[in-house]
């Protein structure tokens, strides 16, 4: 199997993976850069997350543009990812979710920090990117290039954004990385809330000690290990090949 | 397949899909107006959404009535449907559901409003009808007509109403937009009531530009789109022909 | 079938349902009063509700006692249902179970009353007992007849009573109406507790009147409607004959 | 079949039941003492439970050294077992989580005690245990012995340890019995979130006395009845032999 097709496998089993571990839903996508031209990226055409199979996957350019002769309907969002994958060399998946205990905190302006050691992928903090700041009052979803660089530069050097009344992205170095920070992102969120319930105390986040600890970590490689772990779990569970 | 035909199937694809995705449960149910004759509509027998068969689908009258020689059970609350598609014109598909998280919010008297993009369908804000403060001490089922007018008078020009110690009600321009909005009404109420756990800050809603912005997409027939792409995704997880 | 062999199948079904909607997990039981002795009732050995089968089902006397020849093990909680059947001449099944969101009200001394017109068949509030007023540090389990009859005079006339620490016991007119009873007394406190949370206002509870209303559509036998259309519902999810 | 043979049987199928009732994940372990040989103890090779079969067992000495000739992969953290193994000559088995209401505890520095009798098991309370207390700032992960003791040590006498930005650890007589107390810890965290989260009354917890009613009865033997009980009703869950 040719490095792309292996990678578009990949990609069908990323999806299915982010739509059976309640990541995404009916909406929702994650892309992948394209291994061999970095101008490009492969994204399936407009689809639900659990319905896409390998013929379903378009190569698109940083700005959007389909290629020749494919008349397919991609994503209205797919600024989302050609905006980063234009602003950030060292990214080569992206992933886009309205994942649930994501969300609360856009709405009320409090910050996403990791709380456990298994989220320090998503660097020391989620910023929050607003819609309206920039664009005023619209339907909120990234519809063009500049409203996706604008995102994309709230984001800055940080793994994930959020998106107030909408969702969330997340980047990472492979599509087993993106997948795993995705699903963490969810439950990070989830635990944070959860300890704000509990306790007016204030919540004892990872330092940046501990988050540098864990980056360096998947700079040494290491990580992978848990990357792949977890990767080949979640393929079990979706009933898809690892 | 007729049109009326096809209809009917996809009624009965709604209720098992509403059933599938915890919308209702035992209980609730959906109707549909009878493409032909706008003075009628199409609901199942008193049953259970998931078990229903296009067998099962009654013609009734607005006034709930049902046509001469159908001996079957109808629901006790078929006013609900009438009564709305008598003050609503416009309106070709009615929910009535228990889902859970909308519950609360007429229980402390805190209004729903949309905080996502997913549920600018709804309209500006989904208000509180009580049955207490017209019609007294009663089970608190909408058991005829005056009840369900009082309702849908109270839903006013919004797509959805809440009913206090019961349940809510949406409307919608097709089955397929109604199922949406009934989705993603629940799934607004949770995140509305997360944010509410989260933190004392006050929530930013959509505004009412926002909301405009999201329902004159629905008139250009743009988020048909959405409804679709979703209408499959729930077909395909409730193991029904789309 | 016979009038007791078609009891068993409803309270195996029963059990089935009981598991598969989360109210029991591996611990929990319902009894049904025998059909033809009224000192008598019918509850399985000590086994998990989900793995019952006919052939587990005893038969008891209202104070535990086996009948002669059977050397089964029954479960040691057996008292609870004795207790309730010799104090509450009506009550025909009963339903002990550890249903999650119920639970906390007992820790911290908040009292769960319907807030749905759902949970009315419950009455005007469900009591809460305790085992450490009477009987001091025990395990808490109801261990002999003087534990039973005392959590029996806690619930008064209702149709319910929490136990601190431990659980919930509801009972009904038959065994439709009691597992319809204790799944929404589930659901009742799940919502109770959202609204707590929710917002500080106070919750607006279903009036006497209304629990009147429900309880009187039941000795109408009106809700019998209601009861049978849940049951066949539940039958097909827990896939047992209905 | 031999008695290891039995154990190593009966640790695969703890492995499923824990992943399939949600208290581990893709990560988590479970171990078991060395039958024959206290030194010694069972642990699989560094995979996901719900994928680990017999043949990925690894035999471990206490301080985390593999036999001589198995070159498998082991589990970074074997040291959590290892290290509780050399403290509690009377522990038998040990699982690790990342179980999901368990950690908001150690994030706000509430303390985690029995509220029903099913966590009686856990003992009085379980403590919380701080990496960053004595070995600074790290990826949280217990990559040593020394960090495995003084984990140990936190845990003192009781049966569970709560670690802050992370997970918890727990401990029994026999794997049946450390499921048992794994999955009530999950379900205790939970109710006892509820609970603070329902009302700002003091929360009744279980006694001392209650506790100490519940632990005698499990040395007496008794809740042995318990443990398999509820052991039965996982396997079947699981899809495992019991």
């Amino acid at each position: 199997m040719s490095t792309l097709d292996k990678l578009i496998g990949d990609l069908v089993a990323a999806n299915r993976i982010l739509a059976n571990e309640h990541i995404v839903d009916g909406f929702g996508h994650i892309s992948v850069r394209h291994p061999t031209d970095p101008s490009k990226f492969l994204l399936s055409r407009a689809r639900s997350p659990e319905l896409i199979e390998a013929e379903d996957i378009m190569v698109l350019d940083l700005d959007g543009s389909k290629q020749p002769g494919d008349d397919r309907k991609p994503y209205l969002e797919r600024f989302i990812h050609g905006a980063v994958y234009e602003r950030r060399p060292e990214v080569q998946s992206v992933v886009h979710s309205h994942s649930r205990s994501v969300i609360p905190f856009g709405l009320v302006g409090e910050t996403i920090r990791p709380v456990v050691h298994s989220s320090g992928t998503l660097g020391y903090e989620v910023p929050l990117w607003d819609t309206r700041t920039k664009f005023g009052d619209t339907n909120l979803l990234v519809s063009s290039m500049a409203m996706g660089r604008d995102m994309a530069d709230a984001m800055a050097g940080n793994n994930g954004v959020l998106m107030r009344g909408h969702g969330s992205t997340v980047v990472g170095k492979s599509i087993q990385e993106v997948v795993y920070t995705a699903y963490y992102l969810e439950w990070n969120a989830s635990l944070q809330l959860q300890a704000s319930m509990l306790s007016r105390n204030p919540i004892n986040f990872l330092t940046k000690g501990e988050v540098d600890s864990i980056i360096g970590r998947i700079s040494d490689g290491l990580p992978g290990e848990g990357f792949s772990r977890a990767w080949d779990y979640w393929c079990r569970r979706a009933g898809v090949a690892g």
